[in-house]
């Protein structure tokens, strides 16, 4: 039963940006032989996070509403207070994004049955930039039967 | 090392509601000969999600209403917009569902010992229906040594 | 390809702490002959939760205070009338820790390549303590291919 692995990059936005990677992982799957199995999808940033939800354009807008709102960037966060830590010159007030990743997914597991993604039929695999803009990467691995 | 898949349906009802789906992936389990391993419990819905917590009946009901308290149905979403889609007539407005989904799980990925699940003694896992009423599917997979 | 478990154990203190178990897993792998697969890091407790990470000092903090305004002690709770439920004479009200634990992640896959987890530079596994100080214990479940 064959490991396969793919790092995928992705040049986000300034702020928070939604972007629909199920056809990378589609591309994926049907690049190797498995048939049965799963497949990880793994965000590899401490701002930037996985959901899988309906990519309907209005409703990526309500989800960046939301999280302006659970995670207010105008807030006071000790995190931001950079003349207190060692950071480089360009580092970025962002402890918002960072609870914003928190609460959504950095790991998400997807059953591929007959060669394909086992989603239901509104489900897409989004990746959310939730600072920007950056070069972003995003790292699947596959295994399971051929046959 | 057999991959073994199998989906289940729940017919919910109503509004939020939570279902203890532990005793189905049990008898899952036990319906294969996996003693080590694991399975992946996979929520196939965009206003559906799933949770491991404790199923005590009064927490549930506090958890529905920390879920309506953190995406509100009364607030404006864009999603809820339908006459500015192309939806079908029974289009529900259902904005705040998606977003409560997406602050839960929609992946599980839970060890096997001895052929049982090794939950903690408090942990269940919850199926939790956003929207409803509605017939749901819940996909498994398991994987592991027979020995 | 060989299923490895491990389970570790951690002392827990009172209220909301955050504990980086990298190493922890790092010494897992570098135990085992794995080179290319994946560990399964999973929280076995209804108020405990994994989050993946910034490990910076500053940022955990925010993180205490943004889940503390999150799901607040002081809220009411159905499930803290202990007087309405057979519980231990020591039962916690901690109604509020359970919904934290919930929001937060209780399973994460990670994948390893070249015998080392491939998180990305800032990524720390955080294991956190939302109710204590109590023995609280991880689950690591490792497989794949050792060449």
């Amino acid at each position: 039963m064959p490991i396969i692995n793919k790092v995928i990059e992705i040049e986000t936005e300034q702020g928070i940006n939604i972007y629909n990677i199920t056809p990378h992982i589609n591309d994926f799957i049907a690049s190797t032989s498995i048939k049965n199995g799963q497949v990880l999808v793994f965000s590899r940033h401490t701002t930037t996070a996985l959901a899988i939800n309906e990519n309907e354009e209005r409703l990526l807008e309500d989800i960046k509403v939301f999280l302006r709102k659970l995670a207010p960037e105008s807030d006071r966060y000790l995190h931001n207070d950079l003349h207190l830590r060692v950071v480089p010159e360009d580092e970025p007030m962002n402890a918002h994004s960072h609870l914003m990743a928190m609460m959504l997914s950095t790991s998400e597991v997807i059953p591929i049955v007959d060669g394909k993604l086992a989603l239901g039929t509104w489900q897409s695999v989004l990746f959310l930039e939730l600072d920007g803009a950056r070069k972003r990467t995003v790292f699947f691995q596959i295994y399971g039967e051929s046959a």
